[in-house]
């Protein structure tokens, strides 16, 4: 992959940002952060600025861009592809490791006396924003809101908001009616105090109402706000989506309902003018709940005075404890992921040895063969299917001028997951299909000794995930090994495959408690440049765990697979296992050919059964 | 012991609080955090303000005192003791459980409309003061800064200041002049673009100059101040210490120094008004370098915009990486201290079934074996020495009224230290001076495995402590057992046996990453209310590993434990213990034999080495 060529696109945004027709007073410098309007990870292609700007399409990374400089933050994940991506006009800043600067300690390094930095205050988030503020007036700078989006202004062929029919959900999928979600979000208010609550994340709306959509690719998602009060629901949403009568009938619009739950369908752009108006109509003592996250703009909407900002709102917090329903889905789903996988993988060990079989070759079949199972919706996210070097690029997505042909030679990591209507997959597996090499196998051991510490961890009610992280790196460490991303995510159910408030990574502190019913993933890995990628990836359910003296009645939690996917027996070093984990691994492939066995006899698929009986073969420590 | 009876005094307290003559409007809530206005952890009685009106004396607790109730937070170590020393005029909050509220919150709940809270503002640290004050405000209070204490003004026989003589130390304790410390000072300055410095924790004002006093007990520090500009040094400090020929010759007050270095001595109470005159002679761009700590009162001497902030100050952070010297004293502090344990451990096993020894004569036996080595200055902190029941209190001191006799039937907790000219020490040991039980010996493995795993654990070069503290807990949770403390605190180098900015806490999130030549305490534990406590605790050394893969160049980090003294085997179900967790205990007893054996005979201590060469016979696993 060649980097995009930025140095016509850098002169017209560094003009711009003199040009007072955009800007009331010359900017110094100008962030183009990562998300949305919404503080989405993955976003649309109107919304793609950074990557237009930078050619840098990663899930995160900020840039910032100065009359001098272009600089790009981004995390381990993403340091070798950001380089690749990325012309000589662009500086990488690696976040994560020591000598980094911080976005705010660089810009007060490179900018002269008394500068202006300009942003979208539609896409900073209102933390983000105070941080960054204080730290630049501090030294002496001003941080300042650009209405219009200095990226659109250069802009020209910027694709269209992208406005797609929606999905509506009954309760055989979602287990609650958005009444009584709506009824449970009151009391939560109530509780606080607070009259109303804006719905800002895009998944937060998409779970309150019952409903998905598709304008974000690998998210069923779609542009909307919502703001709740304690009598009245506007929803902020565009287009003629409202007139579908499925949708007209699951939200009851044309219902005799409760004044309390009738709602109130709004322009999407009207949401700033109707918060202002929710503002300036405030009695003292009504709060009005946002995320600290929320945009800039919808946060300074509310007279500060009146502001309740909290990092997790009470629907994030309530989407991520699953309940039967959602639980029942998201193992459904897993298992006809699995089925998917089984064949791809029957498939590949057939197919690579003739060489015909590139990364992109392989990701269209794993599409391919998921799509074939019921209720099957879209990818989770872009399949990285990555052989050699390739897999040492994190978040790898195959391109064809980077596209590899799998071989007998070389490690093969495929992360890959799917959107089904009754759940959200993602898994990881790193298969060799010829001889790995006994340095191969030793790592892919720790990964998995990693893997099984998180996966069989048990620990009291009210841990909070980054509290599991280390155990994922201890046998790594333990050779001096590491890897640069965190160890789990929160995820979804038929939602974005990545969802706070838990997850397991030494990153994060203020992550809230693991409970049962919450769903996180399990990946570690290991990566060495130029030459391999491995990471074991299983999406695991938070479950009550059994122990001899249980927290003095306080409880115990652990994690049980959902991601039921044979792990290559012949990747593993025995005898590095401990007989715990050895036991582990064959409890694991014994349950894959219990439940993923009887549902491939079912769909008839006897060829990927025979591969999976073959895989799951119980493993043998040397006594 | 019997709980203080509070009522008389909480009735004077709120009389005060309406008292026109110390509050300019009555305040319906008084804060009494647990500090001094140097937020020293340990403090001296004159500052026990806390204590004085609740009766509960633990090293960490707030009150709050409102017209209607009274309630003391504190932490898991202090429950018990809390609940024992208060009365039912008193509600305790329980930190770290789930439903405990925070201050702001319960402050909110019980608070009439407009309320005003009163704080002593040298007392209460700024950060604490910011947080406080906005979530006050955001519910339509006010915390006030009330200048004269409240407490004082009803505490009618408070002691006096303490202003005892200090000790000068030279190079061969501190590896580093105080002239030298000031260079390394004023570069960091310079890095930071700040011009003044102040140093508000005592312990950091006695590390700077080298110079230890005894105006708390257990802590060697002194009362003082000290504002370091770039060229000039003001110390704050009371009294005739000043006047010492040896502090004036170390201090070089009498000698024609380059104007940088000279030392202007200041009076300790006029730290305020210089602070505000410093304050006001700034220039746009001086800034000032305050921990965020350090008082209200000091931090807003100095104008907002010229303040500059840090969790961790310099001094904190240099004076946490022990030099050679420094490394040097600390091994020969532990290995005395090591030579006085042996004593009292091998005099206990004669006595206990005598049935003649109490909690106070073991700890007072355990003061005199150390009193008899070279350099010591006085103990570290109160000796826990705690029998039984006793032993679950986790910060329990014996008192004649809860003074219970040692025996062949109770488990046996003695955490202990001292203060040596050349080092700090801490160490706690479990011992059973008869047969313990299977599941007390259960829980002691599962501790000691704790124990091993932080204390064996290898982890890359910028790891923060925070992360290895799960490690300590793992053995613990698989059966369903926790404790309720953090498992590692800082040592300082003949200072505060507490100390920043490193640790080993699930607590913790803003600690600074480990550095070899740290030295932290490993200090797993189990406690059985009402039953019996456990704690293994070594104080450790952060050194570079060495590993197969060594992280890429990141390099490693491993401990290595300063503290040499026989964990009691006969505790050990070593049926519990992995062969790797069997070689680490019978290699840690071989080098307590090797080091601490011949310091015994070079004293001719031969009982106590007769006792040592007996308790560290290597432990032999069934095969």
């Amino acid at each position: 992959m060649s980097p995009k060529i930025t140095t016509e696109l850098l002169k017209q945004l560094r003009q711009v940002m003199k040009n007072p027709r955009y800007v009331q007073e010359p900017v110094q410098a100008y962030i183009v952060p990562s998300g949305d309007a919404h503080q989405s990870e993955y976003i649309a292609p109107c919304d793609c600025r950074r990557a237009f700007i930078s050619g840098f399409d990663g899930s995160a990374g900020t840039a910032i861009v100065t009359e001098q400089h272009a600089a790009m933050w981004t995390d381990g994940r993403y340091f070798l592809q950001a380089a690749h991506q990325m012309d000589s006009n662009w500086t990488l800043m690696k976040m994560g490791l020591k000598d980094t600067p911080t976005q705010e300690d660089w810009l007060v390094s490179v900018l002269p006396e008394g500068s202006k930095v300009g942003v979208d205050p539609f896409i900073i988030p209102a933390d983000q924003w105070k941080r960054m503020s204080k730290a630049l007036r501090n030294a002496g700078h001003d941080l300042v809101p650009v209405k219009e989006n200095l990226i659109d202004t250069i802009w020209t062929d910027c694709p269209q908001r992208p406005c797609k029919p929606l999905i509506t959900l009954d309760l055989s999928y979602t287990g609650v009616s958005w009444r009584d979600k709506i009824v449970a979000l009151r009391s939560k208010m109530a509780e606080r105090k607070v009259m109303w609550f804006v719905v800002t994340a895009l998944d937060e709306v998409a779970w309150l109402f019952n409903l998905r959509g598709s304008d974000v690719e690998y998210n069923p998602v779609f542009f909307a706000y919502a703001v709740i009060g304690m009598n009245t629901i506007r929803l902020f949403i565009d287009g003629d989506r409202m007139m579908d009568p499925t949708v007209r009938e699951h939200l009851q619009l044309d219902s005799t309902l409760e004044p309390e739950f009738r709602i109130q369908v709004m322009p999407y752009g009207s949401i700033l003018a109707e918060l202002q108006a929710v503002g300036a109509g405030l009695s003292p003592k009504e709060k009005v709940w946002l995320s600290d996250k929320a945009s800039y703009a919808l946060t300074e909407a509310i007279p500060k005075a009146y502001r309740y900002l909290t990092p997790y709102t009470p629907i994030c917090i309530a989407k991520a404890v699953k309940n039967a329903a959602e639980t029942e889905g998201m193992r459904r789903a897993h298992i006809k992921d699995a089925v998917a996988l089984c064949e791809l993988f029957n498939w590949l060990e057939k197919e690579v040895p003739k060489g015909t079989v590139t990364e992109i070759v392989a990701a269209d079949k794993a599409e391919e063969f998921r799509s074939q199972q019921k209720d099957f919706v879209e990818l989770s996210f872009a399949t990285i299917s990555s052989t050699g070097p390739n897999g040492a690029i994190i978040h790898y997505k195959p391109v064809p001028e980077t596209n590899r042909t799998l071989s007998v030679n070389e490690i093969y990591l495929l992360d890959s997951g799917a959107q089904y209507k009754d759940g959200t997959t993602d898994v990881t597996r790193t298969m060799h299909f010829g001889t790995p090499s006994a340095y191969e196998k030793e790592c892919f051991t720790y990964v998995l000794k990693g893997h099984i510490a998180v996966s069989a961890a048990i620990f009291p009610n009210g841990t909070k995930g980054h509290l599991l992280d280390s155990f994922a790196r201890s046998a790594l460490w333990d050779c001096g090994l590491d890897y640069l991303h965190g160890t789990g995510h929160g995820v979804g159910s038929f939602l974005n495959v990545h969802e706070g408030p838990c997850g397991i990574s030494y990153k994060t502190f203020a992550d809230e408690p693991l409970e049962a019913g919450m769903i996180v993933s399990d990946e570690p890995g290991y990566y060495e440049d130029g030459s391999f990628g491995i990471r074991i990836e299983n999406v695991v359910l938070v479950i009550p765990a059994e122990t001899k003296y249980n927290f003095k009645n306080r409880g115990s939690l652990t994690f049980e697979p959902l991601t039921l996917v044979p792990i290559q027996t012949k990747m593993i070093d025995v005898n590095l296992l401990t007989e715990k984990e050895c036991n582990w691994v064959n409890e694991y492939h014994r349950k894959c050919r219990e439940v993923v066995g009887a549902e491939l006899e079912r769909q008839g698929r006897h060829e990927a059964l025979r591969w999976l009986l073959r895989e799951t073969e119980p493993l043998a420590r040397a006594q």
